[in-house]
């Protein structure tokens, strides 16, 4: 080991604090005499193939840190998923370039990438340190507590739900809210957070950890409707029926699938278009409003955890450490240690990469339409300081004199 | 006069702000020592026919602190549209309950309530003095340098924009985001204030104020993608074709209309899915994705304009000054006096009412599809401090070795 260059990359979706990630690996790797250039790829692994690096050590300090701030992957991101030819064609990059040890800040496509670049340089004789650095706001990279990106996002969705609500009390009707996520309901479940009064919506929550039945769901929506006059619903992108098929592939006239074959399922209001068609038309109900909320859910700017942006911030600065004084490839962990403070653990890549993480039996209520006091308990901390607040007016009712 | 009792209610959608003149109205009133009571009616002029009064002189000031913070009408709203018979009985109520003063906090719609009640007192001989206070997100009424909610909602957009940016260039393709405003682009023409680098989206904006060429707006986005390899596009839900109709209603099943025969454009994601679905077909982009922002861009709570919560606060308080010492009925309006400060006048109802102010020529660019300095000029101001920004990487590119 003597070039003392190393190379990171961002990969998978943007979220609002992903960059945080990238400075904290950054100004902590030029901290170590060892690290002579921290170069990175543009678009992921597509940048290492291309050839397109940039050299991250020429950027100022001051620079890095209001970027750290802005939201999305400052290098480019990619959806490429490698395979064995296009991790040789890799190892062709890093091998010209001398570099020794290979970042990847992203999500379960990222880790299992990062297994793979791990696994295929061990093969190769390469010496190369390979570090997954988690991001994701599913939230659904197995052991760990919570990932960097999904509290930003998070908050975003209950802020989201706490104005729907207030919205949706002024002028009552139906409303609908799709929610990103896949296979994990974390994020449609963070809408819960955005209630506070007993009546407040959201009402109904439907998770992709539940097969999803449009019968039972068209009776909760009438079963709410009847008793506050009004519904708010959290439905996520992922909600599937028995066989596993998305509710919203069985209406997309052309289903669209990426390199990993999933389905698209955000760029689309399809999903809220049906249930809300469906609630007009079985309910009778006329002011019925669906919204999906897109992407304006992961890259909205100005809205943030502080407490994900630290986090993001020392995950980055944890990989760095990990790779100089850990000896060993892995995927670096959140680990909860209290109410509220956490610690970061190296795990090995294989127990990360390819597995995904879905809600706790614990964290769903009974009815399955609604989460338990434990997710409250831990999603809460996360979401950060100076959460906005809604208040209400408590009247008092003046005497009819017309209509006794 | 003598019963020292006042009436206010909020009319049309909610915006961030509106709680705030109904505080600064509360607060104001109760200083006059004439004013022995302040009723609000729930739920628009329906509250006030079905007798669903309030004694807000009965809340704290401090509650009433935290309900202008929060957003969304706390007195409920209506979309209801009174005709002769609907003002009858409204007169009823307000005679029986001794209404000496009407204040009505809403959008265009609202303002022809206020002109009808109006002119029905006088008409009954009813000592009633009526006053509009405005309030709406599409900043289209007549009179008005600009109306308060616009600046928050116009917040979020350019936050949402900055954002989207960010996403798009980060995982290139096409973005299409559609905002609400039927009749005025100004809440669409607000995401050009995302924008900060020169290669920034959005690209392309698209104001009800032209008329929607559906073969010259995919000529515009292949230009802009073969100039950026991406784009991002900001549409207002109200563009139409020549002849006036709707782009949204041209595939809309089944056409929703309201009481005042408006054609449902929120609440659907129909118009984004109609536009990704022609710029894939067409132009052969894969990567196409569309979110309609619907309800969150008027009701999220978190992301308001501090100019617009303290014009929203004054109009309230100028609406109950001008009641008490004008002596005639009218629609508070804010005059822009300086760069930036305001005032605020009286004008008369039948100046505002009934009447759609839409961008100004001089806003638009003479493509049609930007806006012009002096709309950056006008609009930045209202924004507020503290919005936040984007920095990216410079980066130094590394020297290919293996790619010559």
């Amino acid at each position: 080991m003597s070039s003392g260059k190393i190379l990171v990359a961002q990969g998978g979706g943007p979220t609002a604090v992903i960059n945080q990630s990238l400075a904290g690996l950054v100004l902590e790797a030029r901290r170590f005499r060892d690290v002579s250039r921290v170069y990175g790829a543009l678009h992921g692994v597509r940048g290492i193939i291309n050839e397109d690096l940039v050299d991250l050590t020429r950027e100022t300090s001051h620079n890095l840190e209001l970027v750290a701030a802005t939201p999305s992957s400052a290098l480019g991101s990619t959806r490429d998923k490698p395979d064995l030819p296009y991790c040789e064609e890799i190892f062709k990059v890093l091998r010209a370039h001398e570099i020794e040890q290979f970042y990847y800040i992203g999500g379960n496509d990222s880790s299992d990438t990062v297994r793979i670049v791990s696994e295929q340089a061990q093969q190769a004789g390469y010496p190369l340190r390979c570090i997954h650095i988690p991001k994701t706001i599913d939230n659904d990279l197995v052991g760990s507590d919570h990932t960097p990106g999904f509290p930003s996002a998070a908050r975003f969705v209950a802020q989201a739900f706490a104005g729907a609500n207030l919205d949706n009390a002024s002028l009552p009707g139906v409303y609908v809210g799709v929610v990103m996520g896949r296979h994990a309901g974390f994020l449609t479940a963070a809408a819960a957070l955005g209630k506070k009064f007993p009546d407040d919506g959201p009402h109904l929550i439907y998770l992709p950890e539940r097969v999803f039945s449009l019968e039972q769901f068209l009776a909760d929506v009438k079963a709410t409707y009847a008793r506050y006059g009004r519904c708010v619903i959290a439905v996520s992108e992922g909600i599937h029926d028995a066989s596993g098929e998305p509710i919203a592939s069985l209406l997309a006239k052309e289903v669209e699938r990426d390199a990993h074959g999933n389905v698209q399922l955000s760029g689309t209001g399809a999903l809220a278009d049906l249930l809300c068609d469906e609630i007009k038309a079985k309910l009778g109900i006329k002011r019925v409003r669906g919204d999906t909320f897109g992407y304006l859910q992961r890259s909205f700017i100005g809205c943030v955890s502080d407490v994900d942006q630290r986090e993001a911030r020392e995950v980055g600065e944890k990989a760095v450490q990990f790779a100089m004084w850990g000896g060993r490839d892995g995927s670096v962990a959140i680990k909860r240690t209290g109410f509220y403070s956490v610690d970061y653990e190296l795990m090995a890549l294989s127990d990360v990469a390819g597995k995904t993480r879905v809600m706790e039996d614990e964290f769903i209520s009974a009815s399955g339409t609604d989460v338990t006091d434990a997710f409250r308990l831990y999603l809460r901390p996360l979401l950060g300081s100076g959460m906005p607040d809604a208040f209400r007016l408590r009247p008092s009712p003046v005497e009819k004199i017309l209509k006794k």
